[in-house]
Formats: C-alpha cells, structure tokens, sequence
C-alpha cells in the first residue's frame, strides 16, 4: 500500500483507488482534482474530451466525500468517462453529430450510467467518438482526438477519446461501445486494457443504436482487476464458483488464431502474435494454432450485412430530420446503398447463430484464444481510425474479447492482441488475462511511459 | 371519398385522413379538435392517455397547417400516441415508474418519434403502460386503463393505452412495444390491429430495455393499410416487387396452428379459430392444421429465460437506484431469482435461433399462418393484462405477427386472431391481411361498435 500512496493519485487504477476512496484514505475531491491536472497538462496534445466541467466534477466529488463511511456505495468516488453516444443527464450527449448540437443535457442518464451514478461513481466527463459510433471522427467536431503516445496518429475509433484518456492516464476507467472493433482497436492503440463482454452483459437504453446484433457496451481500463471489479458490479458472471487460485501459465493451453485476415496483418501485430508465443512456450504453456472452419470465412461479410441493414433501420430518424448534417456512410446505410437484400439478411443471421455454438465448442478446448486486435500501430493519420476487421469476427459471435496491451509496433507504438473465450466465459478470460497482462507488460516490450508519455 | 367525408374526422382512419391532410381539404388543427373532442367525452371511462397537453397538440397542428403544400412531410398531420416507454422530447416520459416520475420531459425523441415528428407526424400524448413495460399495470398509476368496450374489463398490456385508444377511436395510430405479447393481447382485448413486424424492424434506441433478444417496437391502427402506410414509412419492405394485385381467398392455403397452449385456450378463442376456418373455408381457401415439431414445446420456456436473464442486466439501473419503488417481479429479475443459468440462456439462443429457419420453412408453405392472439377475451379485472403465452413464441421467432380483429367472446368483447409470415415477410403479411381483416370483421361476429362504444 506504501507503494500505491507514493503515486501521484492520476496514476492509480480503479481497484487501487478504490478502497482509499471507501476508507477516506484518498477524498474523492483530491482524486478528481490530480486527474483533473493531469487532464489540463495533456488536454492541448490529446483532445480525448468532448465536455469536462471541472466544477462539475468537484461538486460530484465534494458531495461524495460528505457522505458517511457506512452509505457508501461500492464504487465510491470512481471517476468514469463516458463516450458520447451515452446518455448522461448532466451533460450533453452530442454524438460527434450536427444533428445534435446542443449544449443541453438530454434529461437522462443511460440505464448503465445510472447504475454507475447509484453506486457513487463520478460521472467525469464525456469522450470523443465518431459520428454515431460508425465510421469517421472527423465530421462535426473537426478538434480530433490524437494519440496520447504520439499525437501525429489516431488513437482510433470509434471510441477514440474513451481510449485515449484512459491510456493516457487522464482517468481509470471509461465507458465504450463496440460494432464492429470499436473498443478493442482503440484499446489497442492507446496501450490500455479494453473489453467487450458476451452480447447484452450491459444493457444498451439510452446508448446511440446502429445495430441491435452487434452494438455492446464494454470497459477501457489499465488493469485487469479494474475489469473484475467493473464485471461483479454489472453481474457479468459465469456459471459455477469463481476460481480461487490465480491462473497458471504452466501447463495452460492457448489457441492461436491468425484468422483468414492475417494476410493483412502488419509488421507489428506479425511480432506481437510470434512474441507472445515466445513468451507463453517460455511459461510452460502449450500453444497451438487454431484454424476456423472454412464456414468462419464468411463470417466479415456477414457483419458487413448485418450493420448496414440494421442501420438502415438504425439512422432513419437522422436521415428525416436532416440528411445535409449527416456523413454520406451514415445516408448509404439509410438508403441500403449497398443493396443487402434480406435473404442476405437472414443468411447472416442463422448462419452466424449456427457458427456460434460451434465457435464456443471450439473456444473451450483452451484456456483462451489469442487473436490480433489491429493490422498494426496506429496509422500516422488522426483521422483515420484503422480497420475493424480483426475484431468484427468476435464482435457477431457475441464471445467476449479482451485487448491486452505490452507488445510495440515498427515506431514503438503499443500494440495489443486480442484474448476470446467462449459466451458467458467472461470471467474465466479475466481470470486468465489477470496472470497474463503483467506478463506480456513485463516480456512483450511495450509498457506504459515507452513513449515517453509523462508519468 | 364524400362517405368519408361525412365520418367525423375522429371516426378516420390515417389512411383515410392523410390525403386530406395533405391537401388541406382537413385542416390539423380541426382534426386534432375533432380527436380531442372526442378523447373529452371517453376519457373518464377509459383512462389511456398519462400524459395529453390539448393546447401542445393544437400548437403543433397550427404549425403544420402553415406549412405549403409542396414542403408538407409523407406523414403529415398525423396523429400518433405513444406508449410511454418511448422517449418523447417535449412530454415527460415516465415508464409507469415512481422512478421516473418527474414532469420534465427528457430532451430527446427515440429515434422512432424523431422519424414520425420530421415527416410531419403529430405527436400526440402518452399512453399508459404497465411498470417498464413488464407484467403490471398497476403500481405507480393507479389510475387504470380500462377497456372502452366494457370498463370493467383490462385493455391488455403492457401497451395498454396505445391500444385502447387506437380501438376507441380516440387516435389512429399509436406506437406499441412487445417483449412477451405487449402489442398483440391489447389489440385482441380493444379490438384493433396490432402488429409486431420482424425483429429490428423499427429502432429501439430511446425506448425501455427489457430484452435485447425479445423487445420488438409495433403500431396498432384500425386498417391493414395504415400498416402499410406506416411500413412504408418504416422500409419495412420484403426482398422483390411489392405484388400487383390484392390477395384473394380462393385457392389461398391457410395453417392453423393451435399451438401447445392450446388447452389452455377459452371459449372465446376456440370459437374464433373455428369461425376464422369455416370463414376461409367458404371463401374457397385451404385451411390446414399445423403441428409444430416437438422442439417448439420447449419455447416458452425459453422465452421465460431469456426474458429473466436479459431482464438481470436491463433493470440494474433501477434496482441500484431505488428499489423501494420497483415492483417485485422486476426486483426478481434483478436478482435473477429464477436461477437462470449462462447455461439455460445459452441453450435458449442457440435452440430458438435453430428453429427460426425451421419456422420460416413451415410458414412458407402458406400464405399465412393463423394462431390464437390470446386466451380468451378480456379478462373481467382491469388490473389483470393477461396471457402472453400465445405470444411469446412467435416474439422470441423474431417473425412479423399480426393481430387481427373479428371476432366476438362469450361477453361480446372483441377477440382478435394472430396471422404470421416467416421473418421478414411482414409486407406479405400484411397483403393477405388487408383481404382477410374485411372479411374476419363482415363475418366474424365482431365489429367496432357492437359493445356499444359510441361512433
């Protein structure tokens, strides 16, 4: 605890804080105001937020500390960032939209930020996306959000700024939602932790919609235990007792999935995939290589499918109401521009919850499945968020995945690699990454400060 | 066009009044008088409205009124009410929730009302629903809806004032939700339509979360072809040409399918399901007896499942705000009292998402498949909304259920019949419905009108 104390209070994960928080150790008005400095010394370079009132914050804050050690709630004093296609009653929600720019808070908080809010979380602030969570950063807010390792590249999308906070240490723990790769890519491009749990862990009222198959509400933290203590608050709990041993590298198995995307992978997911097979043999883990069925093939065109006729039902009230303020992806969606018909529909549909058991099935015979995040670093272009395709896979099968960071691209950006269990195995991937996050930080040659960002 | 003119303008249907409206022949501002005129005189019996602020419908039909003729909306003029889980940006929305009892309208539309409001739509009111559109009218509002053709009797639920309303004729078309059998038992009850078009036809986004896998937002009018009309709107469209002629009975092929709840069904229902075949009998249609294979005997339990598990992650914002002020059954869901495991809800996705396909094969060997609505009429306890179970299965197959209006119980209460089509056949459903619903209502027994409600 000595140790934990002697960092500057921005530094500390959730479950360090936490505690403090409970105990009075730490006032949740010295907290916000340590994250709130660190925010203004790296807000210019990184741009993560769409709307922080500090005073706001310190009001949250003040009144929490008023509150007696006994009606504390059990996530007292947390600050949480929220990406802005969440509702929050206090602060607008914007949507990285036109259509939406007011600065008036729509009176409700998402039904998850609300249940943060009950249990004394501090709503801090909201975080940049892009536009309606789908494909661009850059249409409304032009003030793009950079990477906190070097602010010439993106910290990708579309939860760019819930991303780049947190691996930037401006804030613990933030809210993001994934269709496509929406949390795992930025997570893998910041150098921090991000999670997708199994399909519907989270309940998405009062989150922006683009596709009622995909969308999911998922976590950006620096630590896996902030993710257990995230997954016991929202019930995201498998079946049977939880483990009681820590996880052993010795004697585990782990999956290597390439994918059939592999072809596009860059240099650096290329050496994070072979690092980490190192670095796991080393352990004593047994690491084989996994080969999809060739039915998995198809499945990126049927996430394709998938989003882009759910979003025509997604975005007919923005095209309505003004189709000028809207990016042309967003209208193509709208107009079925891409001529899904709903046969295709339906193939998508059964033939990925065919796939879903057999990928479970498969998913089960190891510890867990290690699978690329990204195509490589964050491209040196902050508009250009990346490319969703390693991810989407995972994304449609509803299997929760987890970006784990500690490897390093060509320019020594962070890279991570992606850990998949099969749906409702939530916890046994926590329970596994919590042994292997500090292993690939500690083996993979990228940890947090490699870029110098200030610490 | 001059019968219709001679109706009060309350007494139309949307499909009726639009081209009215349009060409100015019916003023807004008079239609909206003649409905509020009209809701004046029914209200104190029927109770359907939670909300309904005369003077913000008639602003908003002047406003309409002033707009020319070539910048008048597809949907102009159109009065719609909306059940009040369905956010609404200038009327509170409440959920039938101490929760949320706060006069102060949230500041945002679902994406749905967005769509309806910037084609020229007026939106009218809310109308009540049970607590989050779960199993209980009454718990805040203990003012109760009743059913306008008896007010001793329940309108249904959860859409409780959408569907009495619309068959009081006391708006044309209103907005509804189905987890269970929220739009089709109300309909059956209040003698209208209520349809629940294919899974993720209409956004969710803005309305109460029950069930990712189960919540289906729907309409209830009093013609096929407001259903049209409003599908049209919607791009709730079947893959190829919209077919030419109208559909006719003879040498049309009919499934009945009694399903396995079928013991539980009333004599009202029995006697509908007979009528409805000896109807398209005489017409010269085929009328054949479907069994459902084994497995579907297994669906309402997984129904309950995953209305339980999904229910866990949907209301933990309430349960952490107040729970003093939660009915019980959704506390139970909080606490997944049930004891559903990952297990239980697993098998559920997989076996019903393995018998949807097997369902849209046996459904597409007709033109439509007929099915009980509910149990009986409306049951003679206004706080009680009945039976979904002959529902359910038919939500959970994510397929496009229509209820239509016809026939007549023991007490001469209207009892409605459940026509489906495989997913995504919703405009073929609706084609064979605008010949069957004309002559279900000449010959059924069952009219608006024949309880007596004033026309």
């Amino acid at each position: 605890m000595a140790s934990e104390q002697q960092k500057q209070p921005w530094h500390l994960t959730a479950a360090e804080a936490l505690p403090l928080l409970q105990s009075g150790d730490l006032k949740a008005e010295d907290y916000v105001n340590s994250l709130l400095h660190r925010i203004q010394q790296r807000d210019e370079a990184v741009k993560a937020w769409v709307y922080l009132n500090p005073n706001q914050v310190i009001q949250q804050a003040r009144h929490l500390d008023e509150v007696s050690a006994k009606a504390r709630g059990p996530l007292h004093g947390l600050p949480v960032a929220v990406k802005d296609v969440i509702l929050t009653k206090d602060m607008p929600t914007q949507y990285n939209s036109k259509l939406f720019e007011s600065e008036t808070p729509i009176a409700a908080d998402a039904n998850c930020v609300m249940s943060l809010r009950a249990a004394g979380a501090i709503i801090f602030g909201k975080t940049s996306t892009t536009e309606f969570a789908t494909t661009k950063q850059g249409n409304w807010h032009q003030n793009l959000t950079t990477n906190p390792h070097d602010k010439t590249r993106t910290p990708g999308g579309s939860s760019s700024g819930s991303g780049a906070a947190v691996g930037d240490f401006q804030i613990p723990i933030s809210l993001g939602t994934q269709t496509g790769g929406s949390i795992i890519r930025p997570a893998s491009f910041n150098g921090c932790y991000g999670f997708k749990p199994t399909w519907g862990a989270i309940s998405r009222e009062g989150l922006a919609q683009w596709s009622v198959t995909l969308d999911t509400c998922g976590f950006f933290t620096r630590s896996v235990e902030d993710l257990e203590l995230l997954s016991d608050f929202f019930n995201i709990r498998d079946d049977g007792a939880p483990p009681s041993k820590p996880f052993t590298l010795k004697g585990a198995t782990f999956g290597f999935c390439k994918s059939t995307y592999w072809p596009s992978a860059g240099a650096g997911t290329r050496k994070a995939m072979q690092t980490a097979k190192s670095i796991l043999e080393k352990h004593g883990a047994i690491v084989e290589d996994v080969e999809l069925p060739n039915d998995f093939d198809k499945v990126l065109g049927w996430h394709a499918a998938v989003s882009a006729r759910e979003g025509q039902a997604s975005f007919l009230g923005q095209l309505m109401t003004d189709r000028t303020h809207l990016h042309d992806n967003i209208i193509g969606y709208g107009e079925n521009r891409g001529n899904v018909s709903r046969k295709d529909q339906l193939e998508a549909y059964d033939e990925c919850a065919r796939l879903r058991p057999i990928l479970d099935a498969i998913a089960s015979k190891y510890d867990a499945i290690i699978t690329p995040s990204v195509v490589d670093e964050a491209p040196a272009d902050v508009g250009n968020t990346g490319d969703m395709n390693f991810c989407s896979t995972w994304t449609i099968m509803h299997v929760p995945a987890l970006n784990i960071p500690g490897f390093a691209g060509e320019h020594g950006m962070p890279i991570g690699l992606t850990a998949v269990c099969p749906r409702f195995k939530d916890r046994q991937l926590l329970h596994v990454a919590r042994t292997l996050g500090p292993v690939f930080a500690a083996e993979g040659g990228w940890q947090p400060g490699h870029n110098g960002v200030p610490q």
